[in-house]
């Protein structure tokens, strides 16, 4: 372990970003179209490894079947605006039109509006005509309120993610949501996190997850860190959570659970380093919230920025950088690594002289000073 | 030890700040609820874990009244304003209103001030009559000069706050305060910093204190570095003192000395921090001096920035932030880490699994390179 | 080697930029006046070890000549636009006048033109007939194309330049560029790169280039870590370039390949940081830009800047800072290390002691903290 | 040693700066007042152990004067503006007036006035009628043509400044300076730099020098390091050249060899991080340039400034901080380290339970992270 000595009594491990870590080629290079983006989990194989991250900004219904079509997988927020309200249009509109002073007690006071379990199987219905795969994503705390309305909705992936999501979650007043019963009932693949130590991973991976979120939610529009004092490293975290992987692959005799990066992904660069890494695949935030079919009308904001008694995220203003389509695979028209994330990816791979997402977990990677 | 050489003659610690190091949550995570914040020193017992910095900029006899009743301890100044003029009210608008160029030779005059005996008494008895835990602070320097009146006035504890601390102060011209006669003689429970290394705060330990501060005044609003060179990095001089906590436990056969991080506490995360490193609580300065009822209207500043000869701090604007209890204890309408500071702390304990300060102080810790 | 452990899975190395790097001097000093800076590669000796990178806003046929007068190498970019139109003034002026949102779709169109081979010839001819040495540079998925047009034109230096260029390039559709074939065939000395481990500039040096361009084209006006998530700090780069230099010059019988520094010389201070960490000579792209003989109007861009689907650089403003005399040999008139290049890096090497280039190379470095 | 592979081929060490460490007080403190600051070099005891730096924005003769009443040394340049114009009061009006695109060619043009050995005659015999101790600095390529005039005129301590000066000048063209000889024959205590490694310093001190100036103009004013490439972190080098002054103390049978930090003092607290890295006096440039008595009309510049072909020095604006005393020895009536030098050292040594410049090298220092 890279351990420091902060004083006579603690230690603690040094830990790393994405930003920290560049992917360096070597000896082969190789064509583009030459390279695979499929990844495969359970029984379902995307074109490419990304998932939307579920938050208003970037997922609707229609953006979710937009994503599927262009070979990605969209997740809905089932306690997002979209089950909250029968038409969130206006309410878009209003976050939108919200001053820096007034936004915070806005979004208290817009997520304060009642979950409703009709609109949840509504939303998911919606998705499902489409003919793409079905995933939404409830928090730990909602997950057994409405686990049930989802069940008999029907999804094809369900993703339970929290700031962080624990395979032991101890109360002292209400019997908590026992994870592993719940995974194996459910009968579908389930995403959860975030988590972000080996420990925590392989408990996860225990309950018999489909993949594992890695990450507090420390994206663009979050602070976690500033106010409690929780934080991550991406870097550090996907390489901790893929050696839980390799453990839990070999002690359940193969079952081989997906490590999903989940936040500090704001460039394409930085989902070359989470694969790098170790990830298998990257949920995705910001980046997609900026395509012309993001509901956030060039703003972006995560559950956190809500919460009514401690909120912990911004909005912040993302703008516009062109269609789902071409922010996934091009062309871009701007230089920024905010475009055409998907050719960054196959073209760094293609340089790197890999083929395949899986290899280049293997990659020979640099901490610049 | 975390050595470091600088040259060939001379060799450092490396030390780390507060800012440096998260913690992160593993295996188990628990309701915010079940968390219990409660922090007991001597035959108090206190709500939570926040001791407000004996500060003008933070401390009127009624806000340490209001403390008190939100669960904390207020130190009063007793060699700042409220000791020096009868009615600081009119003083107070003064600080508010200088200019950037005359503020350090404004405060200087301001405190040119005498202190009244009398005023001492009369300030101390003001927080008598609350029913509050009465608690008032002095420097080394005037602790000789007016400690008879402090005891005759009555306290529950005593403060005694310097840059630096030490048990053993040399002097060619005066006899010097003997700590360990003036802790024995005074009867009450005695806090007393700061320092910073596990020799310096072993042998305040030894001097009978029930509580030392940690930290040489390093807050928002001090120049001690860029004047005197002195810097102790936080986290790591928490660690440090908590090592004397230690050593002092054992040889003194179970005599447990408080460790009280005082200073660079700017987020609710530093908060967590302090604990996590190995502080009891946390003595709070800039983040109080944002409640509205803070003296101070929005502008904060210590006992450093009216030195005669070399002042060695500044008047920060901090503005306001909510009451003292939103600031303490929620609810927060933006997401900044400086408000609900209780509630953070809870929920990152909660988040990571812990349900009492004592324990939380042995949390997995990273350092984001 | 100077290794870090990401995580439980991952390792990477510590990489150092060349302003990372300062040199210092000891127990003797020199006059400037007895230093040289010479430098030999094949059987061309030129004054000065600098190359101008092939990059349309540094070199027109012109500035390749005026170059080559003052002692170093001009390199003509020939596919840019000397290549593409038959006078390219207007579209330098148009480029100079493009928006910062124009500008990335305007280099696309602008590089949509198609490169004519007669054009090759008739750029390549006016240099020759200057006198100097001629040089062109193409990249590998270019060079298969024009390198008989380049060939019958006559070079006598030739380089192929791309972000990685590695002597194994695996294709699925086409038949790859043989570099080791070709550039025996070539019969000219050639320099290839860009490349920065010990391992892939190893395999270059083996198809017999006389020189390796070190660095991924991460200069002023690049974005390939953003958006590649690909970077090599170029100090370190260049001295495990210089350590396969070493080891192919043992395995070869005396072959001595040249190590180039490309990217990231901002400043004269970091010219004498490639020398200092191994390289032979540098090629310099908006330190030349600037010279008031430079076709860029003021502009810097690279190749990477028009890329059709995938942009990955800037146009970056850099100004106008003197002659190309005293962009490189002074006077000077102002002091931020960029101008009189050459001076600058005589007088370093003087004040430490040096005399010569290759003797250089073993100066003592410092990191400063 | 601090050793730090770059690459495969190349090493460095890690060097600190001053501002990178801070000292920190341990278990004793002690009374300012009991704090001697005294410093003795060859038969001269000063009260502080501060000396000017030889720059025509610190020291005319009047504040060489001014500066020895005050307690340090004052140095004048005896190749600067002084020994170049009988009366320079007119160009000290025109460098203050310049534009910042004027001033280096200004600076340049100013400079190219010879200097007068008559000046020099002159000027010293002023600064001698004052009663203070007499000192002058040239540059070691100056020292051979003005050194008897010099002598002539006499002075109590003599200074060879340049950006770096070595025991050993290699020259093809001319004889060098032979400081050894030189030295001897002076028959007055000369101190000479900069120098910045244990090597460089220890053949300093063989050549006879009383006092050894540590570091390469890396002062406010300089672009050394981005024009040269030239760095020496100031810490670092102290202790280097400490470690000389120890081995050279050895091998002479008692010679103590001063060790001047000159450079990168920009806050008193750097002075003190100086002294405890193990300096024993201190150069001081830009904060005395401040003093109202200062020259430079609240501009500071060094002799780089105005190097004819090569400059690598900026005219910087300091401005005003009060008289040379305040400057010196309070009081302060501001916060930012700059007023008070002296007695903030006193105050931090004091803090840290020091009362001997000589002692305060060992005290505990951190460098935060």
């Amino acid at each position: 372990m890279n351990e420091v000595e902060i004083g006579l009594t603690k230690r603690a491990t040094r830990g790393y970003s994405l930003d920290d870590v560049a992917v360096i080629p070597s000896r082969r290079t190789r064509d583009p179209e030459d390279v695979s983006l499929a990844w495969t989990i359970d029984a379902f194989t995307f074109d490419t490894p990304v998932i939307a991250a579920p938050m208003d900004s970037v997922m609707s219904p229609a953006t979710a079947i937009a994503l599927g079509k262009q070979g990605g997988l969209g997740v809905l927020n089932l306690e997002g605006l979209w089950t909250r309200y029968e038409d969130p249009s206006a309410v878009y509109q209003e976050i939108a039109g919200f001053t820096e002073t007034e936004v915070t007690r806005g979004l208290q006071r817009i997520y304060a509006e009642p979950i409703k379990a009709e609109l949840i199987a509504q939303r998911l219905q919606e998705i499902r005509e489409s003919g793409v795969p079905v995933a939404g994503s409830l928090s730990p705390q909602r997950t057994k309120e409405f686990h049930e309305t989802v069940v008999k909705a029907g999804v094809d992936l369900f993703v339970i993610r929290g700031t962080t999501v624990s395979a032991e979650h101890v109360s002292q007043n209400r019997e908590p949501l026992n994870l592993k019963e719940f995974i194996y009932e459910l009968d579908v693949p389930v995403i959860v996190g975030g988590a972000a130590t080996h420990t925590a991973a392989l408990h996860l991976m225990r309950t018999g997850a489909a993949g594992v979120l890695v990450g507090f939610g420390g994206g663009a529009a979050s602070s976690t860190r500033a106010s409690l004092g929780i934080h991550a490293p991406m870097a550090s975290a996907i390489s901790d959570v893929a050696s839980a992987r390799r453990e839990y692959l070999d002690e359940s005799g193969g079952r081989y659970v997906h490590v999903i990066a989940d936040g500090g992904l704001g460039r394409s660069g930085d989902i070359v380093a989470a694969i790098a890494t170790g990830a298998d695949a990257v949920m995705v935030g910001s980046l997609l919230a900026r395509a012309s079919e993001a509901p956030g009308l060039g703003w972006h904001w995560g559950q956190e920025a809500h919460h009514a008694t401690m909120p912990r995220g911004y909005r912040a203003f993302v703008g516009e950088g062109g269609s789902l389509e071409e922010v996934l695979h091009g062309p871009a028209h701007s230089a920024d690594g905010r475009t055409n994330l998907m050719g960054a990816l196959r073209h760094s791979m293609a340089t790197c002289g890999y083929s395949e997402l899986k290899e280049f977990q293997r990659v020979d990677v640099v901490i610049p000073s």
